[in-house]
């Protein structure tokens, strides 16, 4: 614990080791957000408690894995440019968190189709369908939470960023195996997958804070370039990441097809390797020395380093929005937030 | 066309007719409804209007394949209950039909986590994760509808119907191919999976419309015992159906392991059904006679005669619900639509 809560300083050392543990666990280094921290937490687990035995269980399993937790915190800080309420942004931090657990439940969901055989088994039935429908009822629970409120630019805003998540996991599954995609569109699809909720979290704490709509704007732009940084870093990760950082074996992406930027740069630099992946990708028997070798080639193209300069340039945008905030406890945060994002190497 | 507009006499003879041809189309029957129903179907054709090619296409796919828009007629004659107001109830009406059409595509997702092998293929991937987030985004697009709302109230019941319908489809993955279930989990099933969204869509074009409490809790009432009838009927027909008719081969639910209500009589009167259906089900080869011998069993056992009493006691307690309300034409109008859907033998 004294681990996590050691002052950080500038070079971003402790950065690091901080971010090793959850940053659900470092929302609780300051200190006025743990009381609030708790009160969301309980009002998201207050919702999920369906009377259904299938449904309650799938939905305590995905809260007790915990999650960072990253949007509640987002919704908080801001709220604190308007007027404070926790009982009131409790609703939208719970809404946006249930938005954020439903597609992770509907990113577990795989497709089997074209292996599927004329029979279905029992067994069978429950993995995807109730996969989904889980994800389904966290949705709807999502929406529920939005109801406490009248004001409809917050259902407007929230609907729209439900629908924004949607057409980004389309366009991700459409983009799959598609070694030939530009910049633009991996940048357009981690905006839809990742920003735009983590710009949204901090635009609708601001929004039902009533803070001014300069700031919402301010904020949201804080959060949108802190989510594209924050995306940037996940996918390098997957790439330099131990198997015990990860949790997983590293070159996860690489396996499902997900073109990620490090991959993308290595193959504009290396035609080659765009045909060595395909190579592997196309066999059933996979050697891991295979993925190694791939993993080593992006590794070795500078990739890595090129997306790491894109994460800080997000970075800074972050930072230039954060600048024409009022200087409040609460925008140190955020900066410390960008900070440790940024900053974390694993 | 004629056949269509025929009037309907007493002996609900034509009803059989009428009931042949899209109850889209029996809406029209109303004159006053026709231009209303026209302006919804506009405002549900924008709203899915996505950017996304896929999107779009799949989206507008749901809507060129019609579907009754029940959930639509039930709103507006509800609103005539109170100040109706064709430009608030049809986003009512556009989020009740959006959130049926979600669910819809998301039934149609199958699932073979069982038969899954270690690679995906693109194309497989595309199928259901693509049926899955298209169903996520449509459900988002009702959502966009409802934020046109201040009423909390509306938001409540949108939400919690929403939820409904998800534990509805739980329940029904839960009981299939359980053969030993109670009449009363059925008659569950099929209220979250069907009454429900009917009476909510009586109720809340009531309550867009400021209805008095009283006729928004009768209207509710009676869209809940229709939807009821409603759904047993359905069940009724995929045994009594002919392919031409339903325009898949009768015996269906069967084959999905969904027990319905026929063939839970037909168990309750003859145990040695029970095995014969299990043993049908286990066999991969299954031969045509077989399931006509089931199917034949369960007709002649008084499922068929139980199930349509059953639904008529439904359709009776709609009636009795319409009765307290004020005598206007959308009382008989529907009165009218209960009858077509108590009377339809297909």
């Amino acid at each position: 614990m004294d681990e996590e809560k050691q002052p950080m300083d500038e070079d971003g050392r402790d950065a690091i080791i901080i971010s090793k543990v959850d940053i659900m666990k470092l929302a609780d280094v300051y200190m006025l957000m743990k009381t609030d921290m708790i009160k969301i937490e309980k009002e998201i687990e207050r919702s999920v408690k369906a009377d259904h035995p299938i449904l309650k269980e799938a939905s305590l399993h995905l809260l007790q894995a915990g999650g960072k937790r990253i949007r509640p915190i987002f919704v908080m800080l801001s709220g604190k440019f308007g007027d404070y309420n926790i009982d009131r942004l409790k609703h939208i931090a719970a809404a946006l968190e249930l938005i954020h657990m439903a597609s992770l439940v509907h990113d577990d969901v795989i497709d089997d189709a074209e292996l599927r055989r004329g029979k279905k088994t029992i067994k069978a039935k429950w993995d995807n369908r109730t996969a989904m429908f889980t994800g389904d009822y966290i949705f709807a629970k999502a929406v529920e939470q939005a109801s406490f409120f009248k004001d409809k630019d917050i259902h407007t805003v929230l609907s729209k960023s439900m629908a924004e998540i949607c057409v980004g996991e389309i366009e991700q599954i459409r983009d799959q195996y598609n070694w030939d995609q530009h910049l633009k569109t991996y940048l357009r699809r981690i905006k839809r997958k990742t920003a735009s909720l983590i710009a949204i979290s901090c635009q609708l704490g601001a929004l039902a804070a009533d803070a001014s709509r300069q700031d919402q704007l301010r904020l949201f732009r804080y959060g949108y370039n802190v989510g594209m940084s924050y995306q940037i870093i996940d996918d390098i990760l997957d790439f330099t990441g131990t198997e015990e950082e990860l949790g997983k074996p590293a070159g996860g992406d690489l396996l499902q097809g997900n073109v990620t930027l490090p991959v993308l740069y290595a193959m504009c630099e290396d035609e080659s390797l765009k045909h060595e992946i395909h190579q592997f990708l196309s066999t059933n028997e996979r050697e891991q020395q295979d993925i190694t070798s791939v993993l080593d080639r992006v590794k070795s193209s500078g990739g890595i380093e090129y997306a790491h300069s894109l994460s800080k340039r997000y970075l800074q945008k972050a930072y230039d929005a954060l600048e024409m905030l009022p200087d409040i406890p609460a925008k140190k945060s955020l900066h410390q937030i960008a900070k440790y994002i940024g900053g974390r190497n694993y």
